[in-house]
């Protein structure tokens, strides 16, 4: 029986065409076709992407987060902006693995980043849609190469949701960029452990108006806080500045820093190991999600776990045990 | 054809009596089978364990890391003698996962804490060795349980090496202990990201003579650093304190914070939820481990991988359409 397959899906040498001439049209059915979910999408997808995989790569890649309301979307706003006054293409693409497309992220979106949206040299695209984060991560950096390979050569991906996906942020991306606000403490709940360390730079947002004090007080105290934490592999030491997107202040510092880092682990070779070392780490991470859904996904699995989570917790079996009883389930079943 | 089995072994009734009598000959020639490879060795094991388990989990368990050179054996050897005085069995383990039992770290372990392994209510029991740092927490972890059951109520657990088994260290204990040295930079080297967010205390030790002046520079730092980080699940702030162990000044502290932890934690909830966590997430690691063993201990996975890694840095192949291909190879072989 012949798989279901959409009616306006193009010729993959169209695709493949439109992506290397830049035309963002073209660009985005390709992403949408990434993005699906159907079997005949997934191997024109796998097709796309394997021809334009050499043209890809020629862009640096940055990596923005921070909690909502630290105001992100005005920042990225006024950044891209910037990098387009330099003459910089820039395509801006988030990660969302709670999104649900059907629920107006694309709406929102397109309205959040208004001026943006309008620009030439401008590429917004929301996050994919999805039930995993590696799923979801997964459409976003094939995304991110068909972005390189239609000449974008700044990339801006952002998390939108709060935890969780700023380590696949991290791991798609050359720089990472923290947004914070001043007032130590509070809001800083909302980022996770481990998050602050891979910050390559720390910008403390909203310093204007009545701001301005206070964010100089948490300028200096993140200042601090990172030089004493370990030093990263790049070398770089991270960078804590302020920026007020109203007042269009500390934007252009950002974008100096950016290239002072390039400049620094191009010559250093970190730029390229890194990348390497993330391109097969994205394969593993890959192998490592189909294994446990290989292995999580099966029933007899599931009706076991619980039984066994149980058991551990009013230890009446010891973990290894349990371990070693589950998998011996799987392997007779698999076999 | 009959498995070799050593001849020197007990019944399991006579290990599973003399531990929770709290035989300290019976509990060392016990750990010696837990630590054991051999299939007969490790069918024992989980015998006792089993019987073990109900008995176990009556302690607090500490974790301590710092790099080589921070004073370690000192502070373990001071703060274990005053935990013995206040009226507690103490048992110390340890977890490196590089340690080669044939290379001397026994004498190493009995001859660095020489004082302290002559009290009657102190066990101190080097790191089991092992190829897989898995395999050693295994080990350690049960170790741990076994020692619960003997009586000890004080169970410390230090990381030899440098990295990887901070996080090992982290996931079996209820609290983590960070030794330091003052002059904050090239010493933080060894220490990798991610360790400073877990301790729950960090204690600048060798707080002596020449030292005060910048120890006290070093807490204060440390203490605003830590004031910035995100907060724990715990409710616990961490504090940041000195010790010298030759100036006996500061090792009581430590104790009272513990102390105070517990209390906190008991009350909140968080010690039994996080004992449960740890319990259950155990489960998971060793299941995890399992599995990428089926997988990467397979001839067939690990040929196809090598090529695939030099393809993916060339971008002759995505690394989505890699992990594909070799998962498509494992499941046909496994079948």
């Amino acid at each position: 029986m012949p798989q279901y397959k959409p009616k306006n899906r193009l010729t993959p040498q169209t695709y493949i065409d439109g992506v290397l001439k830049g035309d963002r049209v073209i660009l985005s059915r390709a992403i949408t076709v990434i993005e699906s979910n159907l079997e005949t999408d997934k191997i024109l997808a796998k097709e796309i992407i394997q021809a334009i995989l050499p043209a890809s790569g020629n862009s640096i890649r940055i990596g923005i987060t921070g909690v909502p309301g630290v105001g992100k979307s005005t920042f990225i706003e006024a950044f891209g902006k910037h990098l387009i006054n330099e003459g910089k293409k820039v395509a801006i693409l988030s990660i969302d693995p709670s999104s649900q497309r059907s629920k107006g992220s694309i709406l929102g979106d397109k309205t959040r980043m208004e001026e943006l949206s309008h620009l030439e040299n401008a590429y917004i695209r929301p996050s994919a849609s999805g039930d995993t984060l590696g799923g979801v991560a997964n459409k976003t950096a094939e995304s991110m190469l068909l972005c390189e390979a239609a000449g974008y050569d700044v990339i801006l991906i952002e998390t939108v949701g709060v935890g969780q996906s700023e380590t696949a942020v991290h791991g798609m991306t050359d720089f990472f960029l923290l947004l914070m606000l001043a007032g130590a403490g509070d809001e800083l709940q909302g980022i996770k452990k481990g998050i602050m360390e891979m910050a390559d730079m720390v910008v403390i947002n909203k310093a204007d108006g009545n701001n301005m004090a206070s964010s100089e007080i948490a300028r200096l105290q993140y200042q601090n806080a990172l030089h004493i934490f370990p030093q990263s592999d790049s070398g770089w030491l991270p960078v804590v500045t302020k920026a007020s997107s109203i007042n269009h202040t500390g934007i252009d510092v950002v974008w100096e820093e950016v290239k002072k880092y390039k400049s620094l682990v191009v010559k250093n070779g970190y730029f390229e190991s890194n990348r390497n070392n993330q391109k097969i780490t994205w394969m593993y991470n890959n192998i490592n999600d189909a294994l446990k859904q290989l292995f999580y996904g099966s029933d007899v699995v599931k009706t076991k776990l619980s039984k066994l989570e149980n058991a551990i917790v009013t230890s009446e079996i010891s973990p290894v045990k349990a371990a070693e009883d589950i998998m011996s389930v799987f392997k007779d079943h698999f076999k």
